[in-house]
């Protein structure tokens, strides 16, 4: 099977969706504001306080999450308050639940300290932990080094 | 069965694992350097010409996910020429495989142009392209939803 990391110098990443995906996720708060949503987390005071980062940071990474499609702002009121916004996740943001569970596992395993993690996220239905693993279409279970790298159908050449 | 998410206010992610991970992952470039690792680029110039960062920032940026310990530096030499340095990926390292899969589904999904993303990683066994699955540790599927968030072992409780 031809695998396109034996000419890495014969194409380009121009358009990799890795780096378009790392443009709206690639800072740390981004991401612990979606940690929070999937955790339930739906309100601005409740995001500053949870990720730790200061309100005028906060309010511009939720708007830019919303922008992105990755949050929606939903209105509620309070008796007696004016109307506020929290922020809930979209399909686009609930899909990042695979990249999430991937950097808790991977974080479990090489960064806690010796008390162990705070939280597991296990399967509801039998209680065992929730990881994210490779499977390829056909459900098999894919070993590390049993991956090709092949040409998709945007894939520019460059030699 | 007990879902932490009905009473966040209750307990704390001081020590989240996501976070420590973040410390290490999170910034685009070091995720596009793992990307490269993960294509079997090993030399400076070619990180910094496939990366697209400049030099002095790929020096510090390589020395930092050394120290990290997700890439360890191996001499070699050319004949005639002075020994210099490649960067391989550690087992430490490796194991992010789940995390760039995840990020790389999402984004051939969620961000891709009109051309399609340019690669596709398939199974070197079957040909089937390649995803980050949520499966729990009995090996069942877990759906969106199915998921509960218990205690571990280091969880702060705050009220």
């Amino acid at each position: 099977m031809e695998d396109l990391r034996d000419a890495r110098e014969t194409w380009s990443l121009a358009n990799c969706t890795i780096a378009h995906a790392l443009d709206i996720l690639g800072n740390r708060s981004a991401m612990l504001i979606l940690r929070e949503a999937f955790l339930g987390t739906r309100r601005f005071e409740d995001f500053v306080d949870r990720v730790g980062a200061g309100e005028p940071a906060m309010a511009a990474r939720l708007k830019a999450l919303v922008q992105a499609e990755l949050l929606e702002r939903v209105p509620y009121r309070e008796p007696g308050q004016r109307t506020r916004h929290e922020y809930h996740l979209t399909q686009k943001g609930r899909e990042l639940q695979p990249v999430i569970t991937a950097l808790r596992v991977w974080g479990d395993t090489w960064t806690t300290d010796e008390a162990g993690p705070p939280v597991v996220a296990v399967h509801r239905g039998c209680g065992a932990p929730v990881r994210a693993a490779l499977r390829c279409e056909h459900d098999h279970e894919v070993q590390d080094g049993e991956i090709a790298i092949i040409a998709g159908p945007g894939l520019i050449r460059i030699a």
